[in-house]
């Protein structure tokens, strides 16, 4: 199941972006489940990875090279996480990177490894090295269907942005792709997401620029509030386009970054509305917060309350139960008289309690709509702050219950 | 669904109390939904409350009447949580309070009302009124099991506890009935549950044990991470036995508090056993952590994973998720590479890593067994947590997708 449509526009390649995509067999049999992404030289790759302690082998490997070496290339495989390995799976990280350089003639440290799927199976590393040269013969620079295609695990379709900005007189290409769809409350990054832009911006700014956007993007959505061994989320500036990003006061770098964290927005709202079992597209709102912190905090509490969740799925107003969830979000001094939510545009509770024109007949009405917007009045401060969740159907138990079956 | 059976063993009643169930009609027609509790003159009662900042109107109610006078009856209604009403809530409960302390000739301080079920509807305190008389014409020192069925929701069986322990050649009993089967994460309390010796136990010591236990047993179950607005739990000691306790190293005394521990202990497990959906009895125990604060920290992360507990309801040993739960736990400064699992008495991780003697076979053996254990090893210190948790099933979506229609 998934909400609305997936991405339907144009794709435009960026100007020193490859990919290839191929069937190694690691997932299953005859679908693309390894990606080849090659980066033109010099160009500059911004990375933030999953925050759980027990990050996957590749996630170690990657945050390695990136820190020697300006990379060159990303493999991507689905079907295995590589995580919960120990020793063995980092080597096995390492020998896929080698296959690659060996063959592109580059630094084993110039390729970041990326894996998702199931964790404590070792990954079979010699179907990588096996379909290697492959990939180097597919590499194209208008695969991305393909690559959209070949990160998926659970997903049901790609996740895939692509737009273009005018600055100066001249074209810059702003393209990503990204996975997820279970498992999913990112902390700095995201399952796997791959933006792509030829404008040139250093590495300083660039890094500025992923933690900003991702930090407002996937680090703003949950679909049941676990948080993967495996997230990384790339930003990478190939320069082609000869365009440079670098003051941020200038009216052409703000037209671009506005389109910029659009892509990572429109990208990580892709994954919720193809997140696990989802039927409902449900934006949180939280406003008046005396802090950022507060209001995320309220947000996630509603969020990732199984028993929201569930009411949503059912298009049941039952709002006593997002009230249950802010009273016990954590907000101590909280007072509970001033609170107001609303459904939509209609208003169910305010000074704490069932507003007097609520009529069930109004809040259903609302419930009804594929997408809905929860919106929370604290009303102690200034801060306001926005998160993306999906409702709790029996496909999510259905897909999680039989996942390696 | 449930695990397991119920309490099949022997019913004792507790001198000095009296109890009677009504089919009021706020719930379902033909079922009992009401509950009066008669407390002997004299008796000292404790109590501890949700610290969901919107408790519901009874809760406030009972806190101002527990601080004022020693309680002689509890009103208990299912079917409508009188939740998020606001004032006009508060109204009904007094209402509901005033119509028992009118026939008993009580003050109306002296009754303790509670609620549980649907929040945001006006308590249909009428009903309530209508029936009180009948009420009174009923109680009696046997109707227990009548008392543990009318305080039920959406749970599927009663939830009872009953024993007899010998001090000082005398026997004084213990009796405990409680409800709760969804919106179960109790902080302090949990839903309902009422406890109740003949023993004499100042009020001093009857609130510290109280605190003491239900720390260890209420506070230490989750079904779904959700707080309700009306948890209650309540400690009644009615003196009529003529035995005292009061010296907390006295041998007797510690006889009598390890029954009273192990009453509160099987009733939170016994609304686990029973909790909305439930196939699985799963035991959470986290072992040499640093401190109680961070065990418990990771074993909520492991009992409210999504994908632990639907990967426990589908039998699946998927380790991974338990490694992913304990990596995002928020134990900062937590060395993975000595963490260990064991599920049942089966080592699956060790070194942060699969063991390198298990097997899927193992794994599967122990996760077809209705109860199991999740042991972690932290390697971190002296300290040691458990607590109990459900699976995520397709009958938990399907009580809480519907629970309104």
């Amino acid at each position: 199941m998934a909400v609305g449509s997936g991405y339907t526009g144009e794709i435009f390649p960026v100007a020193g972006i490859k990919l290839a995509a191929a069937k190694s067999g690691i997932r299953y049999r005859d679908c693309f489940d390894l990606v080849l992404i090659e980066l033109a030289e010099n160009s500059n790759v911004a990375g933030v990875f999953t925050q759980n302690l027990f990050c996957a082998a590749p996630v170690t490997v990657a945050k390695n090279h990136i820190r020697s070496e300006l990379p060159r290339y990303f493999l991507i495989n689905t079907g295995n996480a590589n995580a919960g390995m120990g020793h063995a799976g980092e080597l096995n990280a390492l020998r896929s990177c080698d296959a690659i350089a060996g063959i592109s003639d580059v630094l084993v440290e110039q390729v970041l490894p990326f894996s998702t799927g199931v964790i404590g199976e070792q990954l079979p590393v010699e179907k990588i090295i096996a379909i290697a040269p492959e990939l180097f013969v597919n590499l194209a620079s208008d695969k991305w269907e393909d690559a959209a295609w070949g990160i998926l695990t659970t997903d049901t379709r790609p996740k895939l942005v692509s737009t273009q900005v005018e600055l100066k007189g001249k074209k810059v290409t702003l393209t990503g792709i990204a996975k997820g769809s279970g498992m999913i409350k990112p902390n700095m990054a995201t399952m796997l997401a791959f933006v792509f832009t030829d404008a040139v911006i250093n590495e300083e700014l660039l890094n500025q620029l992923l933690k900003q956007f991702a930090d407002k993007s996937f680090n703003r959505i949950t679909v049941d509030g676990d948080m993967s061994t495996n997230d990384c989320c790339m930003l990478v500036a190939t320069g082609k386009a000869n365009i440079s990003i670098d003051k941020l006061d200038d009216s052409d770098c703000a037209k671009f970054m506005k389109e910029l964290q659009q892509v990572f927005i429109e990208l990580s709202t892709q994954l919720i509305k193809d997140g696990e079992g989802a039927t409902k597209f449900i934006t949180v709102n939280i406003e008046s917060g005396k802090t950022s912190e507060e209001c995320l905090q309220v947000a996630y509490a509603i969020a990732e309350s199984m028993l929201v969740k569930t009411a949503i799925f059912a298009s049941d107003p039952n709002w006593g139960r997002i009230l249950a969830a802010i009273g016990c979000a954590g907000i101590e001094d909280l007072d509970i008289h001033t609170v107001t939510i609303d459904i939509g545009d209609v208003r169910i509770v305010s000074n704490g309690r069932v507003d007097l024109d609520y009529t069930e007949e109004k809040g259903q009405s609302q419930m009804n709509a594929d997408e809905i917007t929860l919106t929370i009045g604290l009303q102690r401060g200034k801060f306001k702050e926005s998160i993306w969740t999906t409702d709790l159907s029996h496909d999510y138990i259905s897909i999680n219950a039989d996942y390696r079956t």
